[in-house]
């Protein structure tokens, strides 16, 4: 990759259409997509809109790679607001010297990524910056989706009782990528649980219409996804340790690092609240989609103190669980 | 700035809540906006989507710094299409160190250029990374727009007879940017022209019911445009040297340089393709607008040969205007 193939001519033009037009769009990227807004006409329906630059490090990591990440994400956005994700933009900021060869396979997971989210990468741009600007890729996706009338969730809406549910084991992201680094010497079979969640998101919401609110847990992890829920909805929220999915690699990665597992990003897993009477039938509905196999109850929300996240201890203590307050991992996603 | 500010826990939230919720929406930038789609649900009417990085070096420059740059790149590559812009999302890699007033004076450029282009920045995202693991910050804008039932301007519409106008002096931003790297030691009193072109763009389209398309003339500037455009419509386009407007300041540097104005890049200015029947009335209607004050005819579409642009020189000489080939100035936007 030279300075060239971002300067705006023909150089440019190739790259975009050697690697970026064949894989996404048919018509290649325009600079403006221009779509059918059908789906957004209906009366009551509301637009949803996102966006998140990923700067992970490695770019590829065992289970995925920044293309991976930079389409599950936003399309996870969209998801745990109850939007349908529609449509994707994709922005591209590479280094001078990166191998056309890891772009393309950047770009080849985008779109498989996308193809099983159901969502199409419409529009996108290229940047190039000279040796030590920039870091390899940079991937900047943003996303529009749709929220069908009538539907609201939002962390507001949670309400003391609301069971709390996770889509499966936690960490595995954050563990991944301190592994694949490769300075601490970890030797894992780690994967990264990167995996668009909107499938998943339908599923709950058919079987909980009362769902109040969902979050994916990525920089921050769980705790810093819960904080954020309680303080949201002035409630408190307590989880107990003993139901945690933890798998035990990831909690002996942390044991010897002294991470706390709460903190660890995940890519693929979400928190979602639902009235107690809905439990059983979102569990049930989650476990039948492949992403939401390991749905356990981890929690609930109680009265308070009101945006006090509290876990209750192996050994019948209780802790408070903080928002993260310094950097647990920098460029994990 | 440290790489907690980028950690997803407090430190991330507080930056977020001080540098960005004052300057963009009262209630925040939430990981997904929410918005009333009324002026898409007219039937006929279309979303229009675009992305676009911006690097550019110096970050800041006389005439405004990237924060400009990315608000009213992202609303002039809608306008162009004839979209209404709507939302802007904003997504920042930070490099670790950068300094807080910095970003503080970005955050306010972005908020003085939305408020003047009538869009909402609705949603956004802050990484932090190393440093030198990026330079100082990139900004990643998309934009949502709407098209309006019925209008439908694009280069492919473009016929013989039909008359090219650019909006004002050419080349402006190039040399501007050129000036302020410091290692030429060209000293100059050059404004970067950076404008949103929204506003002008709907006075067009009232005066010059039939305009046939508009590009932006950004990286490989006024040549690549053209080029683009005679290829997507199959038609040759004339212009005329002696009718492109060029400050005496642009024209000595270039010359000074062995660059070409024609592919310099402008960041407020775009051509306009108009049937000759609505000329005159399309100059009034931009020169009535402050972006369109210096509106000037420069040539005008022909029989072909079809993709190729030429220009008659001063000389009475014609010689053909390629796409630019290599890379004229690296981050330029």
């Amino acid at each position: 990759m030279t300075l060239a193939h971002g300067g705006g001519g023909s150089a440019m033009r190739d790259l975009i259409e050697e690697v970026f037009t064949g894989a996404f769009e048919p018509d290649g990227m325009e600079d403006q997509a221009r779509l059918e807004a059908g789906a957004l006409a209906e009366p009551g329906a509301r637009l949803a809109f996102t966006t998140d630059s990923f700067v992970v490090s490695p770019v590829e990591f065992p289970g995925g790679d920044i293309g991976t990440l930079a389409v599950n994400g936003t399309v996870n956005d969209l998801a745990v607001g109850g939007a349908r994700p529609l449509w994707l933009s994709a922005a591209f900021i590479i280094e001078e010297g990166t191998d056309f060869a890891l772009l393309r396979r950047i770009v080849a997971s985008m779109k498989g990524e996308a193809e099983r989210a159901g969502v199409r990468i419409v529009t996108g741009d290229t940047k190039v910056v000279g040796r030590g600007a920039a870091d390899r890729v940079f991937v900047t996706t943003s996303g529009v989706g749709v929220i069908p009338p009538g539907r609201d969730i939002a962390a507001a809406h949670i309400r003391p009782g609301d069971v709390a549910i996770v889509n499966g084991v936690l960490g595995d992201h954050g563990a991944c990528i301190l592994a694949a680094r490769g300075d601490l010497a970890l030797s894992s079979d780690l994967q990264s649980d990167c995996a668009g969640l909107g499938h998943l998101m339908e599923a709950i919401l058919a079987a909980a219409p009362n769902a109040r609110a969902a979050r994916d847990c990525t920089r921050g992890g769980l705790a810093s996804a819960l904080n954020e829920m309680a303080e949201a909805a002035g409630v408190g929220i307590e989880i107990e340790e003993t139901a945690l999915p933890l798998r035990a690699e990831v909690k002996g990665t942390c044991e010897l690092l002294g991470l706390d597992p709460l903190y660890l990003a995940n890519e693929g897993r979400l928190v979602v609240f639902v009235p107690k009477a809905e439990a059983q039938a979102t569990l049930a509905a989650m476990r039948a989609v492949d992403t939401g196999a390991g749905a356990t109850i981890i929690g609930r929300a109680t009265e308070g103190p009101a945006g006090q996240v509290t876990m209750r201890t192996l050994f019948g203590g209780s802790r408070i669980v903080d928002m993260l307050v310094g950097e647990q991992l920098p460029r994990i996603c």
